[in-house]
Order: C-alpha cells, then structure tokens, then sequence
C-alpha cells in the first residue's frame, strides 16, 4: 500500500489563478472542491488528533480531593476532575469520542439526580461508601467494581461513608453523543429519586449471568444490560478460572467483556467494557484496531507501550490508547497479577462496520522503544 | 368460545351412500375428503395424548439399580430406564416429543462414544464421579448439576467413583426429532474420546456467564450453549439471591432459566431447562400452556395439581405435564425450601410462534382437585 | 458410516427370560429399557415413513369438481379434497409433517370465517375470481398466484366468478402443529368478516420488496411476512432476470423464495414457499436434504427422480419429496420453461439446527431409475 | 423542562482566583474540572452546528459544469463540487456528519478505481450513460436512480454516452467515519476494474425484493445490501400504489426506504436512503427528529419550513435538515406528484439508541415561518 498522494488515484490537481477565482465562486454558494480536500478527508489510514496519554493518580488524586474544598457537589453539579487529551480539549474527550473523569464525593455527601442522552459507567478507585440510585434501583459499590448508568436512565450518587471520600472513574460517550447533535439532559422533577426497597435488586435478580430469571413479569427490551453492577471478586475469580482453561489473548491476557446478561452483548450500545488480567510476568504482542480505549490500573503495576512510546504504569493510573494506535502491555511483577479495566467504544464499531484489527508484524511482535 | 361441532364454520357433513362411494374413489387416488377429519385434526384446543404422570424414584430407583446386573453398558449402548408416557409409548415419549429415562453407571464403568441428531441433557440424581465427554471436553458432575450434550456433539460418560453407582436422569427430544424425520447417528470411529487436558474446560471459561471471554480465539457460532455444566450451588444460590428481591412468577415461585451466556437464550435449541425454588409454605397458582414439561424433584418435597389431579412429590420423583394441562405446585414444608428442576420444548413453541399462555380463571387461581 | 447394528456402540442386548420378566416390571411402573428399542429411536439416519408421491391433477379435477355437487361449503367448511400419503394417513400429512389439498369454490360461493393456530398458505391451479379475507383484508387471486394465511389469521374465501369454479391448492401445517399439541380453533363470531376498504392492501403497500413503507403508522411485529399475496407475473419475470444473471441452484436450476420483505426470511415461521425455473431442456442434479416439501407444477412438464423413481409431470400435478429423500428434477421440453411451486418446512428445519444436506455423491449426481 | 442554567442539578459554579489557580494546575496535568464545561457538553436539547440550508440546482450546475474543463478526472480523482454547511467547513459535512457533492462526468470519460471505508451512495440527477463498477459488477444508471457503494467496495465511475455530461449526487459519511479516527484508503492494485460478465448483475438476481434468490451459492454476509441500484420507475410506482393503500407518514407522505432485501433494514450501515411522495396540494405536519438528513428534489417543486424558516425547491435543489431541526415539506402544485430523495445517519441513530422523534405540538402541527 502507497502512501504516497502523488500518484493515480489521489487528488493531485495543481492550484491555477482560474481554479482560485472557481474556488472563490464555489464559496459563495457554501460550496468547495472536493478535490482540495480529498486526501485530507480520506487518508489512507486513520489519522487521530489524540494522542496516547497517561494520567498518573498519584499526580491527580491530591488535586481531586481538593476540589472537595473549593466546589460544594451542589454547585458543581459532579465534582469531577476531567481528563482531556491535548488534542482533543474542544470536545472534552480523553480520546477520540470518550470522555473521562475522577469523580469524588465526601463523607455524607449526595448528588443531585439527573438523566441524559449520554451514557455513564463507573470504576471504583477509593473509598468505602459509595453508592448510586440508577432509574429508582439504589446500588453500592466499592473498589473494583465496575457500574452503569445506561442512557436516559435517572441517577444521583453519594457516599453515606462517615469517615473517608470516595473516588470513582467516570466513564461516559459525551463527545460521541455530541458528535452526532444527539444529547439531552433532565434535572429529576423531585431533585432526588425515591429509591426501591431492595438495595443491588439488579445484582441479586441477574447477578448470575448464566441463569435468567424467568416470568416474574421483567419483559426487558431496553437497549443495555439490566444488570447494572458487576462487583470486583467475581469478576477476578472468573478471570482466574479461566486462566486455568485458556491462554487468552495474545495481546491482553486473559481478558473478560462485561457483558448483558440477557443478550451476550456489550453492556450498553455505545460503550463496552473489559478486565482483563496479566500474570506475573506475562508480555502481550503488539496489534492495533480501530475504537479508542480508555484504561484503569485495577490491580498491579507494569507498563505498556502505545504507538513506540513507554508508559509505566500502577494502581489507579489513567492510560488511552487511540484508534488504530499500536500498543502491547506487560505485568511488572514476576510473581503478582496485574489487571487492567478499561471501557471503549467497539460496539459502535462493530454496529457501524468499522472494526478492523491487526498484528504488529515485525520484530517477534514488539515494537520497538 | 363454543366447543359444539354442529355449528356453522365446522365440519358437519352427514355422509350418505353417494358420499361413501366418493370417499372409496378417493381413496384410490390416495385423497380423502377433508371434512371427513377436520374437526379431529382442528381441534378447538389442544387434545395431547400425553396424560399427566408422575414416576416415584422410591420405584424407580431398585429398577435401575438392578439393571446393572442384567445387562452391560456395552450391550445396552447405554443402561437407562426409560419413562414412557401411558399413550405416548409407539413414540417412546414421556410426554409430548420429550424423552426421558433413568441412566446408571457403575462404579469404574464407562460408555462408548457416539453422536445424534438428537440433544440430550442430564440432570444429577445421586452418585459421586460422574462424567461425561462432550466434544472432547471433559465434565465432573454431582447430585443437582445440569448438564448437556448439544445436538451432534460426541459423547460418553462414565462413574470414576470406586464405590457407588451414579444415577442421572437423560431429557432427550429424540420423538421430536424424529417426527421430523431428521435423526442421525453415528458410532466414534474411535470408540473412545481422547479428553481434553484441562477438566470443566467449559465452566472455567463460560461459568460465569455475564462475563464473556474475549479475544482468546473461540468465535462461537454454534447453536447451542458454549457453556457445558451448570452446577448446583451457583444455581440454587442465584435462586436463593433473587428470592430476595423479587416476588418471582406466581406460577412458578422463582424460576430461572439456564441459558446460553453468549445470547442469554436457551441452552439449546429444542429443549431449554429451568430450576424453580418454591419458598416455604409457598402455594403457586394455575396456569397452563402451550409445550410439555418434564420435571424431577431437585430438593423437598411437596405436591402438583395437574388437569385436576393431585400428584405428590419427593425428591427424585418425575412428572410430567402434557401442553394446555393446567397446573400448579405447592411445597410441603413451612420451613425448607422445595427446588424442582425441570426441561421443556419451549425453545420450539415460541421459535415456531406456537406459545400460549393463560391463567387459571376461576376458584382463586386454584383447581379444585 | 457402518449401518450394522451389531456393533460396540449400538444396542445389542440379547434378551432372557430375566430381562423379559424385568420389562413386564418395568411396564407396570410406566417404565422400559430403552436399549429394546434405541436402535430404532436412534437410526443411522432418517427413516420416514412418508413415500414419494404424485397425485395426478387428471385425476383429482374431477373429484374436486364432483364434491361441488356432492356438499355444501357451508357443511363442509371447507370444501377440500386432500391428499394424504399412502403411510401417513393416521395425521392427514401428505408428507412429513405437512398437510395438502385442492379445494374447490363454485361461482359466487363463499365460505364462513375461521382462525387456527396452524398456518395456511394457497397455490391458485385454475379459475378466475378467486378471493379470500385474511385479517380484514381482501385478496384477489388467480393462477399461480401464492398467497398466505398465516396462523391465527381470521381468514374466509370465496369465488367471485359468475361462471366457472376456482381451484387452489391449500398447504398447511396442522400435523406439525398437533405433533406439538398446540392446534387451537375458532369460528369467527360474526362468522363472516367486513373487509377493508382498499382490495390487495398489502400487495400495494409492500408489494416491492426492496423498498419498504416507512412511518405510516405500521410497527410490525409479527412472526409472519406482512405481505399475503405474490402474482405470478413478477415472480415469473423475476426467475426469467435471475436466469441472464446466475446459474442457480445445481438441485433445482433458478429458484426464489418467497421471503417477508420486512426480514428477508420466510413468509411463515413454519413453512416456507419456493417457485423455481427449469430452463428448457434443463435436467438437474440430485441432492437431498431434511425437511419436507410438496410440489404443484405451475408450468410446463417433465419428470424428477425420487428416491430412484421416476414420476412424470404436468401443470397442476402434485408431488412429494420426503425428507432426506434423493431428489432431482428434469423439463420435459426443449423450447419452454418449466415452473416448479413448492412449499416446505425448512424454517422449522434451520430453526431447530435440523438442518443437513448432501449432493448425490456417484453416477455424475443422476440417480440411477 | 426548564432550560435555564441556574438551577440546582446544573453547574453553577462562581469562578474566583483560588479556581482559577487550581483550573491552572489541573491543565498542567491535561485535566481540567468538569463544571466550568458541564452545561456545554450536556445541553437540555441538541445544539448542531449545522444550520439549515439549500443549494439550487440552477446555481450549482453551471459550477459543476465549469469543473469539466479545469480539471481532468486524473487528477481530481473525482471532479465533485463538494456542499457544506456554514459551520462544518472544518469537517468537510453538509450536515452533521454527512458529506455530499455532485460529481460530473464527461462524454466517454472515466475515473480510477479506489475503495474507503467511507460508505457511498448516488443519486442521479441528469444525463444518459452513467455507469459504476462495484466490486467488479457494473451497473448502468440514469436520472431518479439509487445506488450504493458500500464500505470498503473497490468502485469506479464513468459515463458511456458519447453526448451528454452525467451529473449525479454523492452522499458519503466521510465526517463519521472520520470522527471515530476509523477511515481507509486504497488504490487499486490495477487503476481499472475487470468488470464482470452480467451488467446490473444484483438488479437481476435481487431486485424483486419480496423474492430471495436461493441456493445459487451466494451466502451473503456482508452487512449492507446485496442489490447495489435501485431504478427511479419501480420505486415510483411502488410509491403511487401505496398511495392507494396508505395514508402515509403525516409528516413526510408517503414514504419508502430503500432497504436490504435480504434483511430489510437499512442498505448500508451508517447511512439509509428514502424516497417520499407528496401529493398533489399536500403539505405535511412539523416534527423532528435525531439524525440529520440531506435531500435531493426528485421531481417536482414546493418548499419546506426548516427551523422556522422557508425554503423553497424545484427539481435537482438540494437542502438539508440538522438533527432536532423542526421541519414540514409541501408540494407546490395541486396536479402533480413532487418527490424527495433524502439519505440521512438514521441507521446509526437507532443503533445507538439515540433515536428520538417528536410532532409539532401547537399551531395545527404548522410552523409558524
């Protein structure tokens, strides 16, 4: 494959005075030439403004915490710390269509309730405490376990802990929704929501994927998962399990989709997302895909390299990586796992026909530093 | 809705000499005339020749023991007591186009390997070290385990124990298969499975069902459950979870279906199966419906009404009941739980847009018996 | 494949007064020893009992004609004479699990409205007039027009006709629906229906296929094709295009199936209905296949191979193909085509993973007759 | 649903210099705080950039014309007046993430073959002798025809007649793909395509869509549409017969989506295409909707309020209509059909379950302009 835009087959017209005043023409009647623009807009092969980025929580942590003091979660709506990638600050995303951010909640503290277009998930980092009401179900959640807030669904958080805050990644489509002109937002009528009765209701009804709780009158045809928390010590006791069956992937380990347990498919339409495990020592290949990919350290400390760049990473550290970047991760320890979280957006990619994946072909897999 | 055939829109055609003289001439030409038969075969409802039944294991059980001296699992294929409904018996059916049997093996004792068109499954009666080869894999099963051998899938089981015989019971859909003319079978060309190195190969990779294994190389595009196994203690724990959330269905108690984790449908494509806790003192009320079902007393003790008639339950103890026969189920104990496993054509009823389903109208929801 | 069934893996039990004095026990609790009869539950492959059969139209129109004079529409129902396989007359199947007949209206007669669980469809052999109400909505047929009724549809026909009477050919699925007890029956309670305004609704509004009707109000979510009638020219014209473009189908030359145009797949969730186009002189390979099918010859004649015989054919014979039969078709003419209509239960067959089929492996693909 | 910023569940924090400082520090860490972006990037209802717009025929083609002579299809690659929006110059869109242009072809002219995992698709507006290759099947095109050129198709374009130039539409969702960093390109390997034997090769075999052609070896798995054209003649009438049948949409007439005969939905992934007739003197009620749309005026002459605002068209204007725009169209004459082409993102929309659609609530449903 030429990369070379000189060639049939490329736009390659040279500039006159007549093709300027033409141009000029075509302007007045909100009109251009394709022709100056095609190989910008159709390059050979994606051309992300993001760039492969890693947020340290040891760096951010302290900062998130003193957003305590400054903003009350009234005012703020969420005390969220967001994280935008460099390029990518005019939509707010982290990378490509995704947004994230550390959100903290004190002692004691609640959140307004609110719904809109985009989707939410949640990676508990800190903090004991914490809990959310999605569309009246009040759920709680610790570190490690991963949460939804599907889309339009109502929701409000807070942390009924005495003693410590609590801090959770967000995770959420924002600028994808945006992208399309596709967002809405409600403040809850009642400001709070009146929860149900029985606390993890979603847990306790679907929590065992594998049996389907049946004829008690849930006809479910919503568009995501009803099960809305998957806690930390099943999710890494079947990550251990399975690495006693299967070698898993070569460029992740043993690697689990959380996955609605109604349909086998991704937890919501617009975002997936993925634990994965490295044991001591394990070093993935090298491939790359289309779909950008937010991480979070669970457990463990390693590095990765994305797109020919190291990045050391450990517990709580925030790491991306673009589409059709080329990335691998390694476990630091030789005697301890390592466990990454992270959430993308593969199910629009599989839905729009955009997945494409490949191998890091040369040097046995691994790029070069 | 009348039940009188001598109303305009049925058949109501008084034969005479002429008439009989044209159906012999049809008969000729291998024709008939329809109104001959179309009340029988139109009938208002449906008109099941299968009668409800129940199967003591107290009477079953000496039977299938004593089995094991009289024939070998060699001889036999495999050694199973089938049960076989009173009218149903030309098709070898327990009721409807279901199939089931007592299967045992002795201690040390295993199987040849085969496969049909026909799906099998089993469900653990009593007995330690039992196991079965599906495709290569290898299951260790105990008391209250499900379990399945998906359509075509080879096939063998055994009884690693060295003291006591196992004893499962087999649901098959080998009448419906075959009342489509679609059975095959095949012999191993080998006799004997070569197993698979890792045990549960299956259950450490599925088990955990609203967790799907990614990128490990299996893209699973058969019609059936990827998941082999569906042990006792997840499953009478996820019932025990739900039951406190949700009142679960008023005809069943809480009831879960095994399902595929990949779709969250049935585990397999004819036959699905499900296992139902009755709380203490729990009464449920009538319904009925379209497809048969097959039952077997998982845990407790209690009773069932069925079209009217009253059939008292223990564990072990089988029962059927025949499409459109109401019926309801009722635990015998104010402070144990009961736990009825059971399996269905119900995949085929509603593939083939046949289900029907309705309550008890009268009486409170009960039958009178 | 071995077909003997005296070998390691089949049942081979040779029976002793012990075993005969066990079964007798076995009998008195509704119980049997399954190896007496797993061979023959088990088979190497299918065994129907179905024959190949062709029902002769010379034959039939007659007595069709005569049953005119001989009942009433009104006390017949349905004025139908059927055609029942030598084997299968214990359920009026014409072969495997499907019923068939050709019913006769004389001009200006009408038939009273009904509904059943089992689906319907219609093949138009001669007559002009032809009409039939399904849910409300009023149909014209004539020759070779396919139409549907699809279960549960209120339906009633009549011949509008003031001089000749009108034939079709009724297929139904009513011994696969009793197979599964689940056949129910109404009459309509105003025993004849009030059509809607607009004749052929359907067809006008979802009658091109590829293009379909958008935000008019209709959410359709039935199990069946929204479209009930196909006429003959445009499913003749389309054979004849896809005969400059493709070879076909090496077992039945250019062939189509009639498809719902709102899912692609077939008219009904039971049966499904082809038309198929031998090209002048065409003669194609045998193959066979589970699954049923009966034939109408809507053009032409010429002869196929059934399970090694010949049957010659012309417009408005009727044929059956049993499952896993060898089959394969030839046009008797060298100058014009030949139209085979045919419907089957291959939805039932891909539905229940049922599915198999095989090109006759020797003699170049020609059953030796 | 209040729309003022001020109120609790929205962020309304007052920045002060202990913020400002710490807004200061969180950037030097690529993060900043969600709530000084919050009411932006979660507005109460889509805010698009796009405006509507429409861009005259009769200004466009002399344009378009004019590009013959300044530049050769070499060097263009393609020779396209591209249309955009006001304000999505920056991503090359007409609206939203949608792309068009009209591409002018020389007498006997061609253009090189290429492939993107940009989706195409053509509308043609004048002249004889159009013709495309995809994926080596040639299709010929005249004026109101539809066709596709999926994803990742090698495709190349020219025009056979010896007179005329061929104008037609090209819509692509070349922002969307690009927005998720997820395009391709390539040249192909030979400049040119072999094209295959049969011209209209898929309009042959498919283009009866309510007829599925079977067994002829195609297994169609690609996830766009099979039937690449869509002649204008058969799509009108289908529309006229509907209008014997059907009301319609109260917003759009009577309307079809050109749709994937093997599957129904939509023709390519990303983007779906509708033709819509207005009755002579009809003029629809207002709604809107998620998703935007690009128009093409097939035939005819009338005019539609956009957000408020009227714009008048005749045949060839192309206008469109941003997401959540409210909109109603009317056709301007009392004895003649107008006809709108449109493609829109609806597809991607409803896969994401951003799919929201709402009446006009006051006024008669009317706009006041």
């Amino acid at each position: 494959m030429t990369l070379n835009d000189d060639v049939l087959g490329r736009a390659r017209v040279t500039d006159n005075e007549e093709l300027k005043a033409f141009y000029a023409e075509l302007e007045t009647h909100e009109a251009g030439a394709l022709w100056t623009v095609a190989n910008d807009i159709e390059p050979w092969y994606p051309q992300p403004k993001s760039v492969p980025t890693l947020w340290r929580y040891a760096d951010l942590r302290p900062l998130v915490l003193r957003s305590l003091d400054l903003v009350t979660g009234d005012d703020a709506g969420r005390r969220v710390v967001m994280l935008t990638n460099p390029e990518r600050k005019d939509v707010s995303a982290a990378v490509g269509l995704l947004y994230t951010g550390l959100q903290v909640m004190g002692p004691g503290e609640s959140m307004t309730a609110h719904r809109h277009q985009a989707s939410a998930l949640r990676f508990v980092v800190e903090g004991q405490g914490a809990w959310t009401i999605v569309d009246g179900q009040k759920l709680k959640v610790g570190p490690g376990d991963f949460a939804i807030t599907p889309n339009w669904t109502w929701h409000e958080h807070g942390n009924e802990s005495a003693e410590g805050p609590c801090i959770w990644q967000d995770g959420l489509d924002i600028p994808l929704v945006n992208a399309f002109d596709a967002n809405f937002y409600e403040v809850h009528p009642n400001v709070y929501q009146e929860p149900g009765k029985v606390e993890n209701w979603s847990l306790l009804t679907y929590g065992a994927g594998q049996l389907r709780p049946y004829g008690f009158g849930d006809t479910w045809t919503k568009p995501y998962s009803p099960l809305l928390a998957y806690p930390w010590e099943p999710t890494y006791e079947a990550l251990r399990n399975a690495a006693k069956a299967i070698d898993g992937s070569p460029y992740d380990g043993v690697i689990m989709e959380y996955s609605n347990p109604l349909t086998g498919g991704s937890v919501m339409p617009t975002m997936s997302a993925h634990m994965q495990l490295l044991r001591p020592g394990e070093a993935t290949l090298a491939h790359r895909h289309t779909g950008s990919v937010v991480y979070n350290v669970a457990k463990g400390s390693g590095h990765s390299v994305i797109a020919g760049r190291r990045f050391d990473w450990t517990r709580g550290d925030i790491f991306c990586v673009p589409s059709w970047a080329w990335h691998e991760h390694a476990n630091g320890s030789d005697s301890d796992d390592a466990c990454l979280f992270s959430f993308n957006d593969f199910p629009v990619m599989r839905a729009l026909a955009f997945w494409r994946e490949e191998a890091y072909p040369d040097n046995d897999g691994h790029q070069p530093v």
